[in-house]
């Protein structure tokens, strides 16, 4: 990271100047009462907006609606979420409910119901109650640093809520982020609302989230499933004058809105459900980057070194195997594995090294295994978490 | 299944006429004192045989020289298996020992060590000790009741043997194999050993076993990782002259191989690790064959779904999202989706239904999803397990 990127401490959604927020509790989830559920983030200008979704064929009403309204291109001034409630497989009612849920959040900032976007996140096939969302937004309050709250209304199995900002160059950037479970490659239950204050073009903006995006939330992996509602909405209001339009402002832009999504990625992937530490693996040498990619998030999904890491068991086989099932080329005889900086393999072969040592390195809070294919240059890191005994129990019995 | 497959109770791969087999403590697993762990197969005649492995890059040694074997044609006598110790990612050691390994079962049985096949299952990256190979095979006794014995020694975290034997018209199939973690489609760290008395040519022998594993092995998932070891072997000693080269032979020969093969492709879902219960999908109406058995073993594979069957807990928008973001093509406004029999989705709305009924059902020995996707007229099953914690519990200490 260059001098330009500054992280803001404690920073939020709601750092970058122009912003609101506000969030209340709606009573969506009848086994978490009592906690912040509906959440809305307020510009007070128009804003240039773009947006990454959920690559599952089976979409939300939200995501369905945000695609919508990003495809027209009007201006964005708000955007209402809430937990509790995924809005997902929910047929004709579910598309009505979010028009409905659009309206409310228009009506309570006074824009048009066409500048408002949607995200939900909860269980799946269950119907939105839009009265329940009306009477949270009622009770709601829009201030310069609900940011803090509208992080927490978003969170499920979170166990805490997941925010950011920095300057970069003469921008800010702030987001909050939820995640927990179902997140897997290309993207997963996971929303991320993100706003700056630079000055850009929709298509800029756009390309900007997709570069993001792709070495962050999509090299984050917690369980393998993919959810209809993945969402990351990026909101400019330019009211710093940093404009994108300049290569040089573009470019430390870029940089900054690239950390505040590899930290928040992270931030879920440490987060995961039942999750005791982050993985971190880094492949280097592969062929293409689309391969080191592949062969990174393979090794960050395996349930098997999931649970090694989690037992402290320096079962390094596993991320070998792991790797030779990913689309990445791979050649034994050429590879080189080091897990917590000890090397366990090379060109291969099994090395001697100290197992006692090695499992204690892997009861910290951070894993980080290197594996280098030695076939080319491409470079690619992704994030997972172990896998617990309270990852089923969370999973086990989360709709009844 | 026609009236001319018949399972024979108590059948294992010594059955079919002409085959021994026999079994003895090698302690290849220091954790496993006094257990089974060499297991010998011997054919009395020489066999025509065929082989199905791994499709992970990496591959174990015994992996390489079964293929190296199988490409020669060369008749087979014998097959020597181990557990506790895979014999992957060893380096030359390991090609080394392999070939140690074939000659320690050549010198038991009196035949060429080209004769003879070796599959490995267990730790990988940990040299194993042919010494440890030789004494065991010396203490071994080969029986026309043996298979029973095979059937125990290749068992790693399995809970219980698998072994079947049918009459399929004139021909006697028997078969042991072994499951337990790391399973996956396109096979998984199973070891399966199949033995016939029909007259086959190599082409014909290889064709029916890649039929036969296609709709049995490689549709079932435990966890998603798949092993450099993947093993199965046929091999047909031709003593009972029912001949493959007929068709109507063929054809019921076919029908008794995928009826094993399926038999104990399901014995290894529900002997998963940690697995409380049997999960069958079928996906209806896809557009093709391909995609259909993608839909169900995505489904059966996915970690939400798995977890929610483990608890009982009707949580059906997991099928739909897993059914999404698998390669089959989707259309959310057609599918249909029952769960034990009871409907929970039609035309992509949900349906009322008794969850508290749904969930009691959820908890039988067996979870039958069935998928109607409308799209098309392809069929496909897969099975899988639950996911609990006794899972984890399992794979985070399986080293040390």
């Amino acid at each position: 990271m260059t001098e330009k990127i500054e992280f803001i401490p404690h920073g939020t959604i709601t750092t970058p100047p122009g912003f609101t927020a506000g969030a209340a509790y709606g009573g969506l989830n009848e086994h978490a009462k009592f906690r912040l559920d509906v959440g809305l983030l307020f510009s007070q200008v128009p804003c240039v907006a773009a947006g990454v979704f959920t690559q599952n064929q089976i979409k939300s009403a939200p995501v369905l609606l945000c695609q919508e309204r990003l495809l027209s291109a009007s201006p964005i001034r708000a955007v209402i979420a809430n937990s509790g409630c995924a809005n997902a497989s929910t047929g004709a009612n579910g598309l009505a409910a979010v028009r409905v849920m659009a309206e409310v959040a228009a009506a309570k900032t006074d824009v048009p119901a066409s500048e408002v976007l949607v995200a939900s996140t909860g269980v799946i096939g269950r119907r939105l109650s839009t009265e329940l969302i009306r009477r949270a937004a009622d009770n709601m309050e829009l201030r310069p640093d609900g940011g803090h709250l509208l992080a927490r209304a978003i969170m499920t199995t979170d166990t805490k809520p997941k925010e950011a900002a920095c300057h970069a160059g003469g921008s800010v950037i702030g987001a909050v982020a939820k995640g927990a479970g179902m997140i897997h490659p290309n993207m997963a239950t996971m929303l991320c609302f993100i706003t700056t204050d630079a000055v850009a073009q929709a298509d800029t903006l756009a390309r900007a989230l997709q570069t993001a995006v792709e070495k962050s939330f999509n090299m984050i992996s917690i369980d393998g499933d993919t959810s209809p509602n993945d969402t990351v909405l990026l909101l400019a209001n330019g009211l710093s004058g940093y404009d994108l339009a300049h290569a040089d402002q573009a470019a430390v832009f870029q940089e900054g809105l690239d950390a505040i999504c590899i930290h928040l990625a992270k931030a879920i992937a440490r987060d995961g459900e039942g999750a005791t530490r982050l993985i971190e693996v880094t492949v280097r040498g592969a062929e293409t980057l689309s391969q080191a990619r592949d062969a990174a998030r393979t090794i960050a999904s395996s349930s098997l070194v999931k649970t090694a890491v989690h037992g402290g068991d320096p079962n390094w086989g596993r991320i070998i195997a792991a790797a030779g099932r990913s689309r990445a080329k791979v050649e034994e005889n050429k590879i080189a594995l080091a897990i917590c900086g000890v090397p366990v393999m090379l060109d291969g072969a099994p090395l001697d090294f100290d197992a006692g040592r090695l499992s204690a390195l892997l009861r910290g809070n951070e894993v980080v295994i290197e594996l280098d294919l030695r076939l080319g240059d491409a470079v690619a890191t992704a994030w997972g978490c172990d896998l617990s005994a309270e990852y089923v129990a969370i999973n086990a019995d989360y709709t009844t």
